[in-house]
């Protein structure tokens, strides 16, 4: 067992985890264990994010704006996901068994999926903005965890991660008293159904 | 039909929505119409909170600050389910039926709640920090809308609620590189059924 100082973490926003680990006594054997569980759940999240955020997109017809800032994040996601592949893979030969996983890992984060599934734009928007926060605790557990094993490469990938998690948030929260009063103006001139998408 | 001009979203810190609403053309009927079915919601949403928080709070046993703020997020949370019931009965003179609607109203909330419910603390950490994001967001729909209907009194409970939420988001954002070290020392000592707890 060897005794490992983590490092400060880098400067981030106001509501993102930003407080210094302090050293802990913990063996590379059982942090590693515990890293790449987080890490396979994260892969996990993603997939189901760039899922229910497809379905979403493809569902809004009166909000052109968040549809293709929706769609900008779809690109992200996916990038994502290959990018948290090759973190894995630097400790496993074999990446083939995440699809498997996926159905079993992390109930929460598919449990959370169906909800940002929401039919409702309004919900909807809710529902991926506590998603991306969902999102950035993860890299933020990831980022802690990675500087235990001293894996410098991960923490980048995590940090570039975490500010695209953080500008679609920031996006989502600066249109959100904008989106509600387009809906009311649809509700009033439209309807609700046509409101809600 | 009258011409509302909303006010400019008071400030607030980066990551929560700021933007100034543009002027609509909205009923009093229709936007009141949905401010209700909004507010009934956050008050579902909040007495899951409590529910989930004190469900929380009695499975952790290493975790005492963590543990502590939670039990005074409980308070924060049963405070602010009264004041979101002095705003209803603005509106409607009984209030009585809001017990029977918690069970249908804002069905995502109940399956968001159920992840809060993780019998670990990270996850249970993970999905806390989102859930709070989802009230800051509901929140956020709701000072909009009572702009909408010139209802001063329910922006200022809904800002003064806006402000705990914060707060309570903030700290487990802030703490949550501690808590994965606390986890993964514990996980190294006492073996990951105690650090789950």
């Amino acid at each position: 067992m060897t005794t490992l100082a983590t490092s400060p973490a880098t400067a981030t926003a106001a509501t993102t985890p930003t407080a210094a680990a302090p050293a802990i006594q913990v063996s590379p054997e059982v942090a590693r264990e515990h890293f790449l569980d987080w890490l396979r759940d994260a892969h996990a999240m993603e997939e189901q994010a760039e899922t229910m955020m497809s379905a979403m997109s493809g569902r809004l017809e009166h909000y052109p704006e968040l549809k293709q800032r929706i769609d900008m994040h779809i690109v992200e996601t996916q990038e994502q996901a290959r990018l948290l592949e090759t973190c894995l893979a630097r400790y496993e030969t074999d990446t083939s068994t995440l699809k498997d996983m996926t159905g079993k890992v992390m109930a929460s984060v598919h449990g959370m999926a169906s909800m940002f599934a929401s039919d409702e734009v309004l919900k909807g928007g809710i529902m991926s903005y506590a998603f991306e926060h969902a999102e950035i605790a993860t890299y933020t557990t990831l980022i802690a965890g990675a500087r235990v094993l001293g894996d410098t490469e991960s923490v980048r990938v995590f940090e570039t991660i975490l500010g695209q998690e953080r500008a679609m948030a920031d996006w989502l929260a600066e249109h959100m008293p904008e989106t509600t009063m387009t809906y009311l103006s649809l509700a009033e001139t439209a309807g609700t159904g046509t409101a809600k998408r």
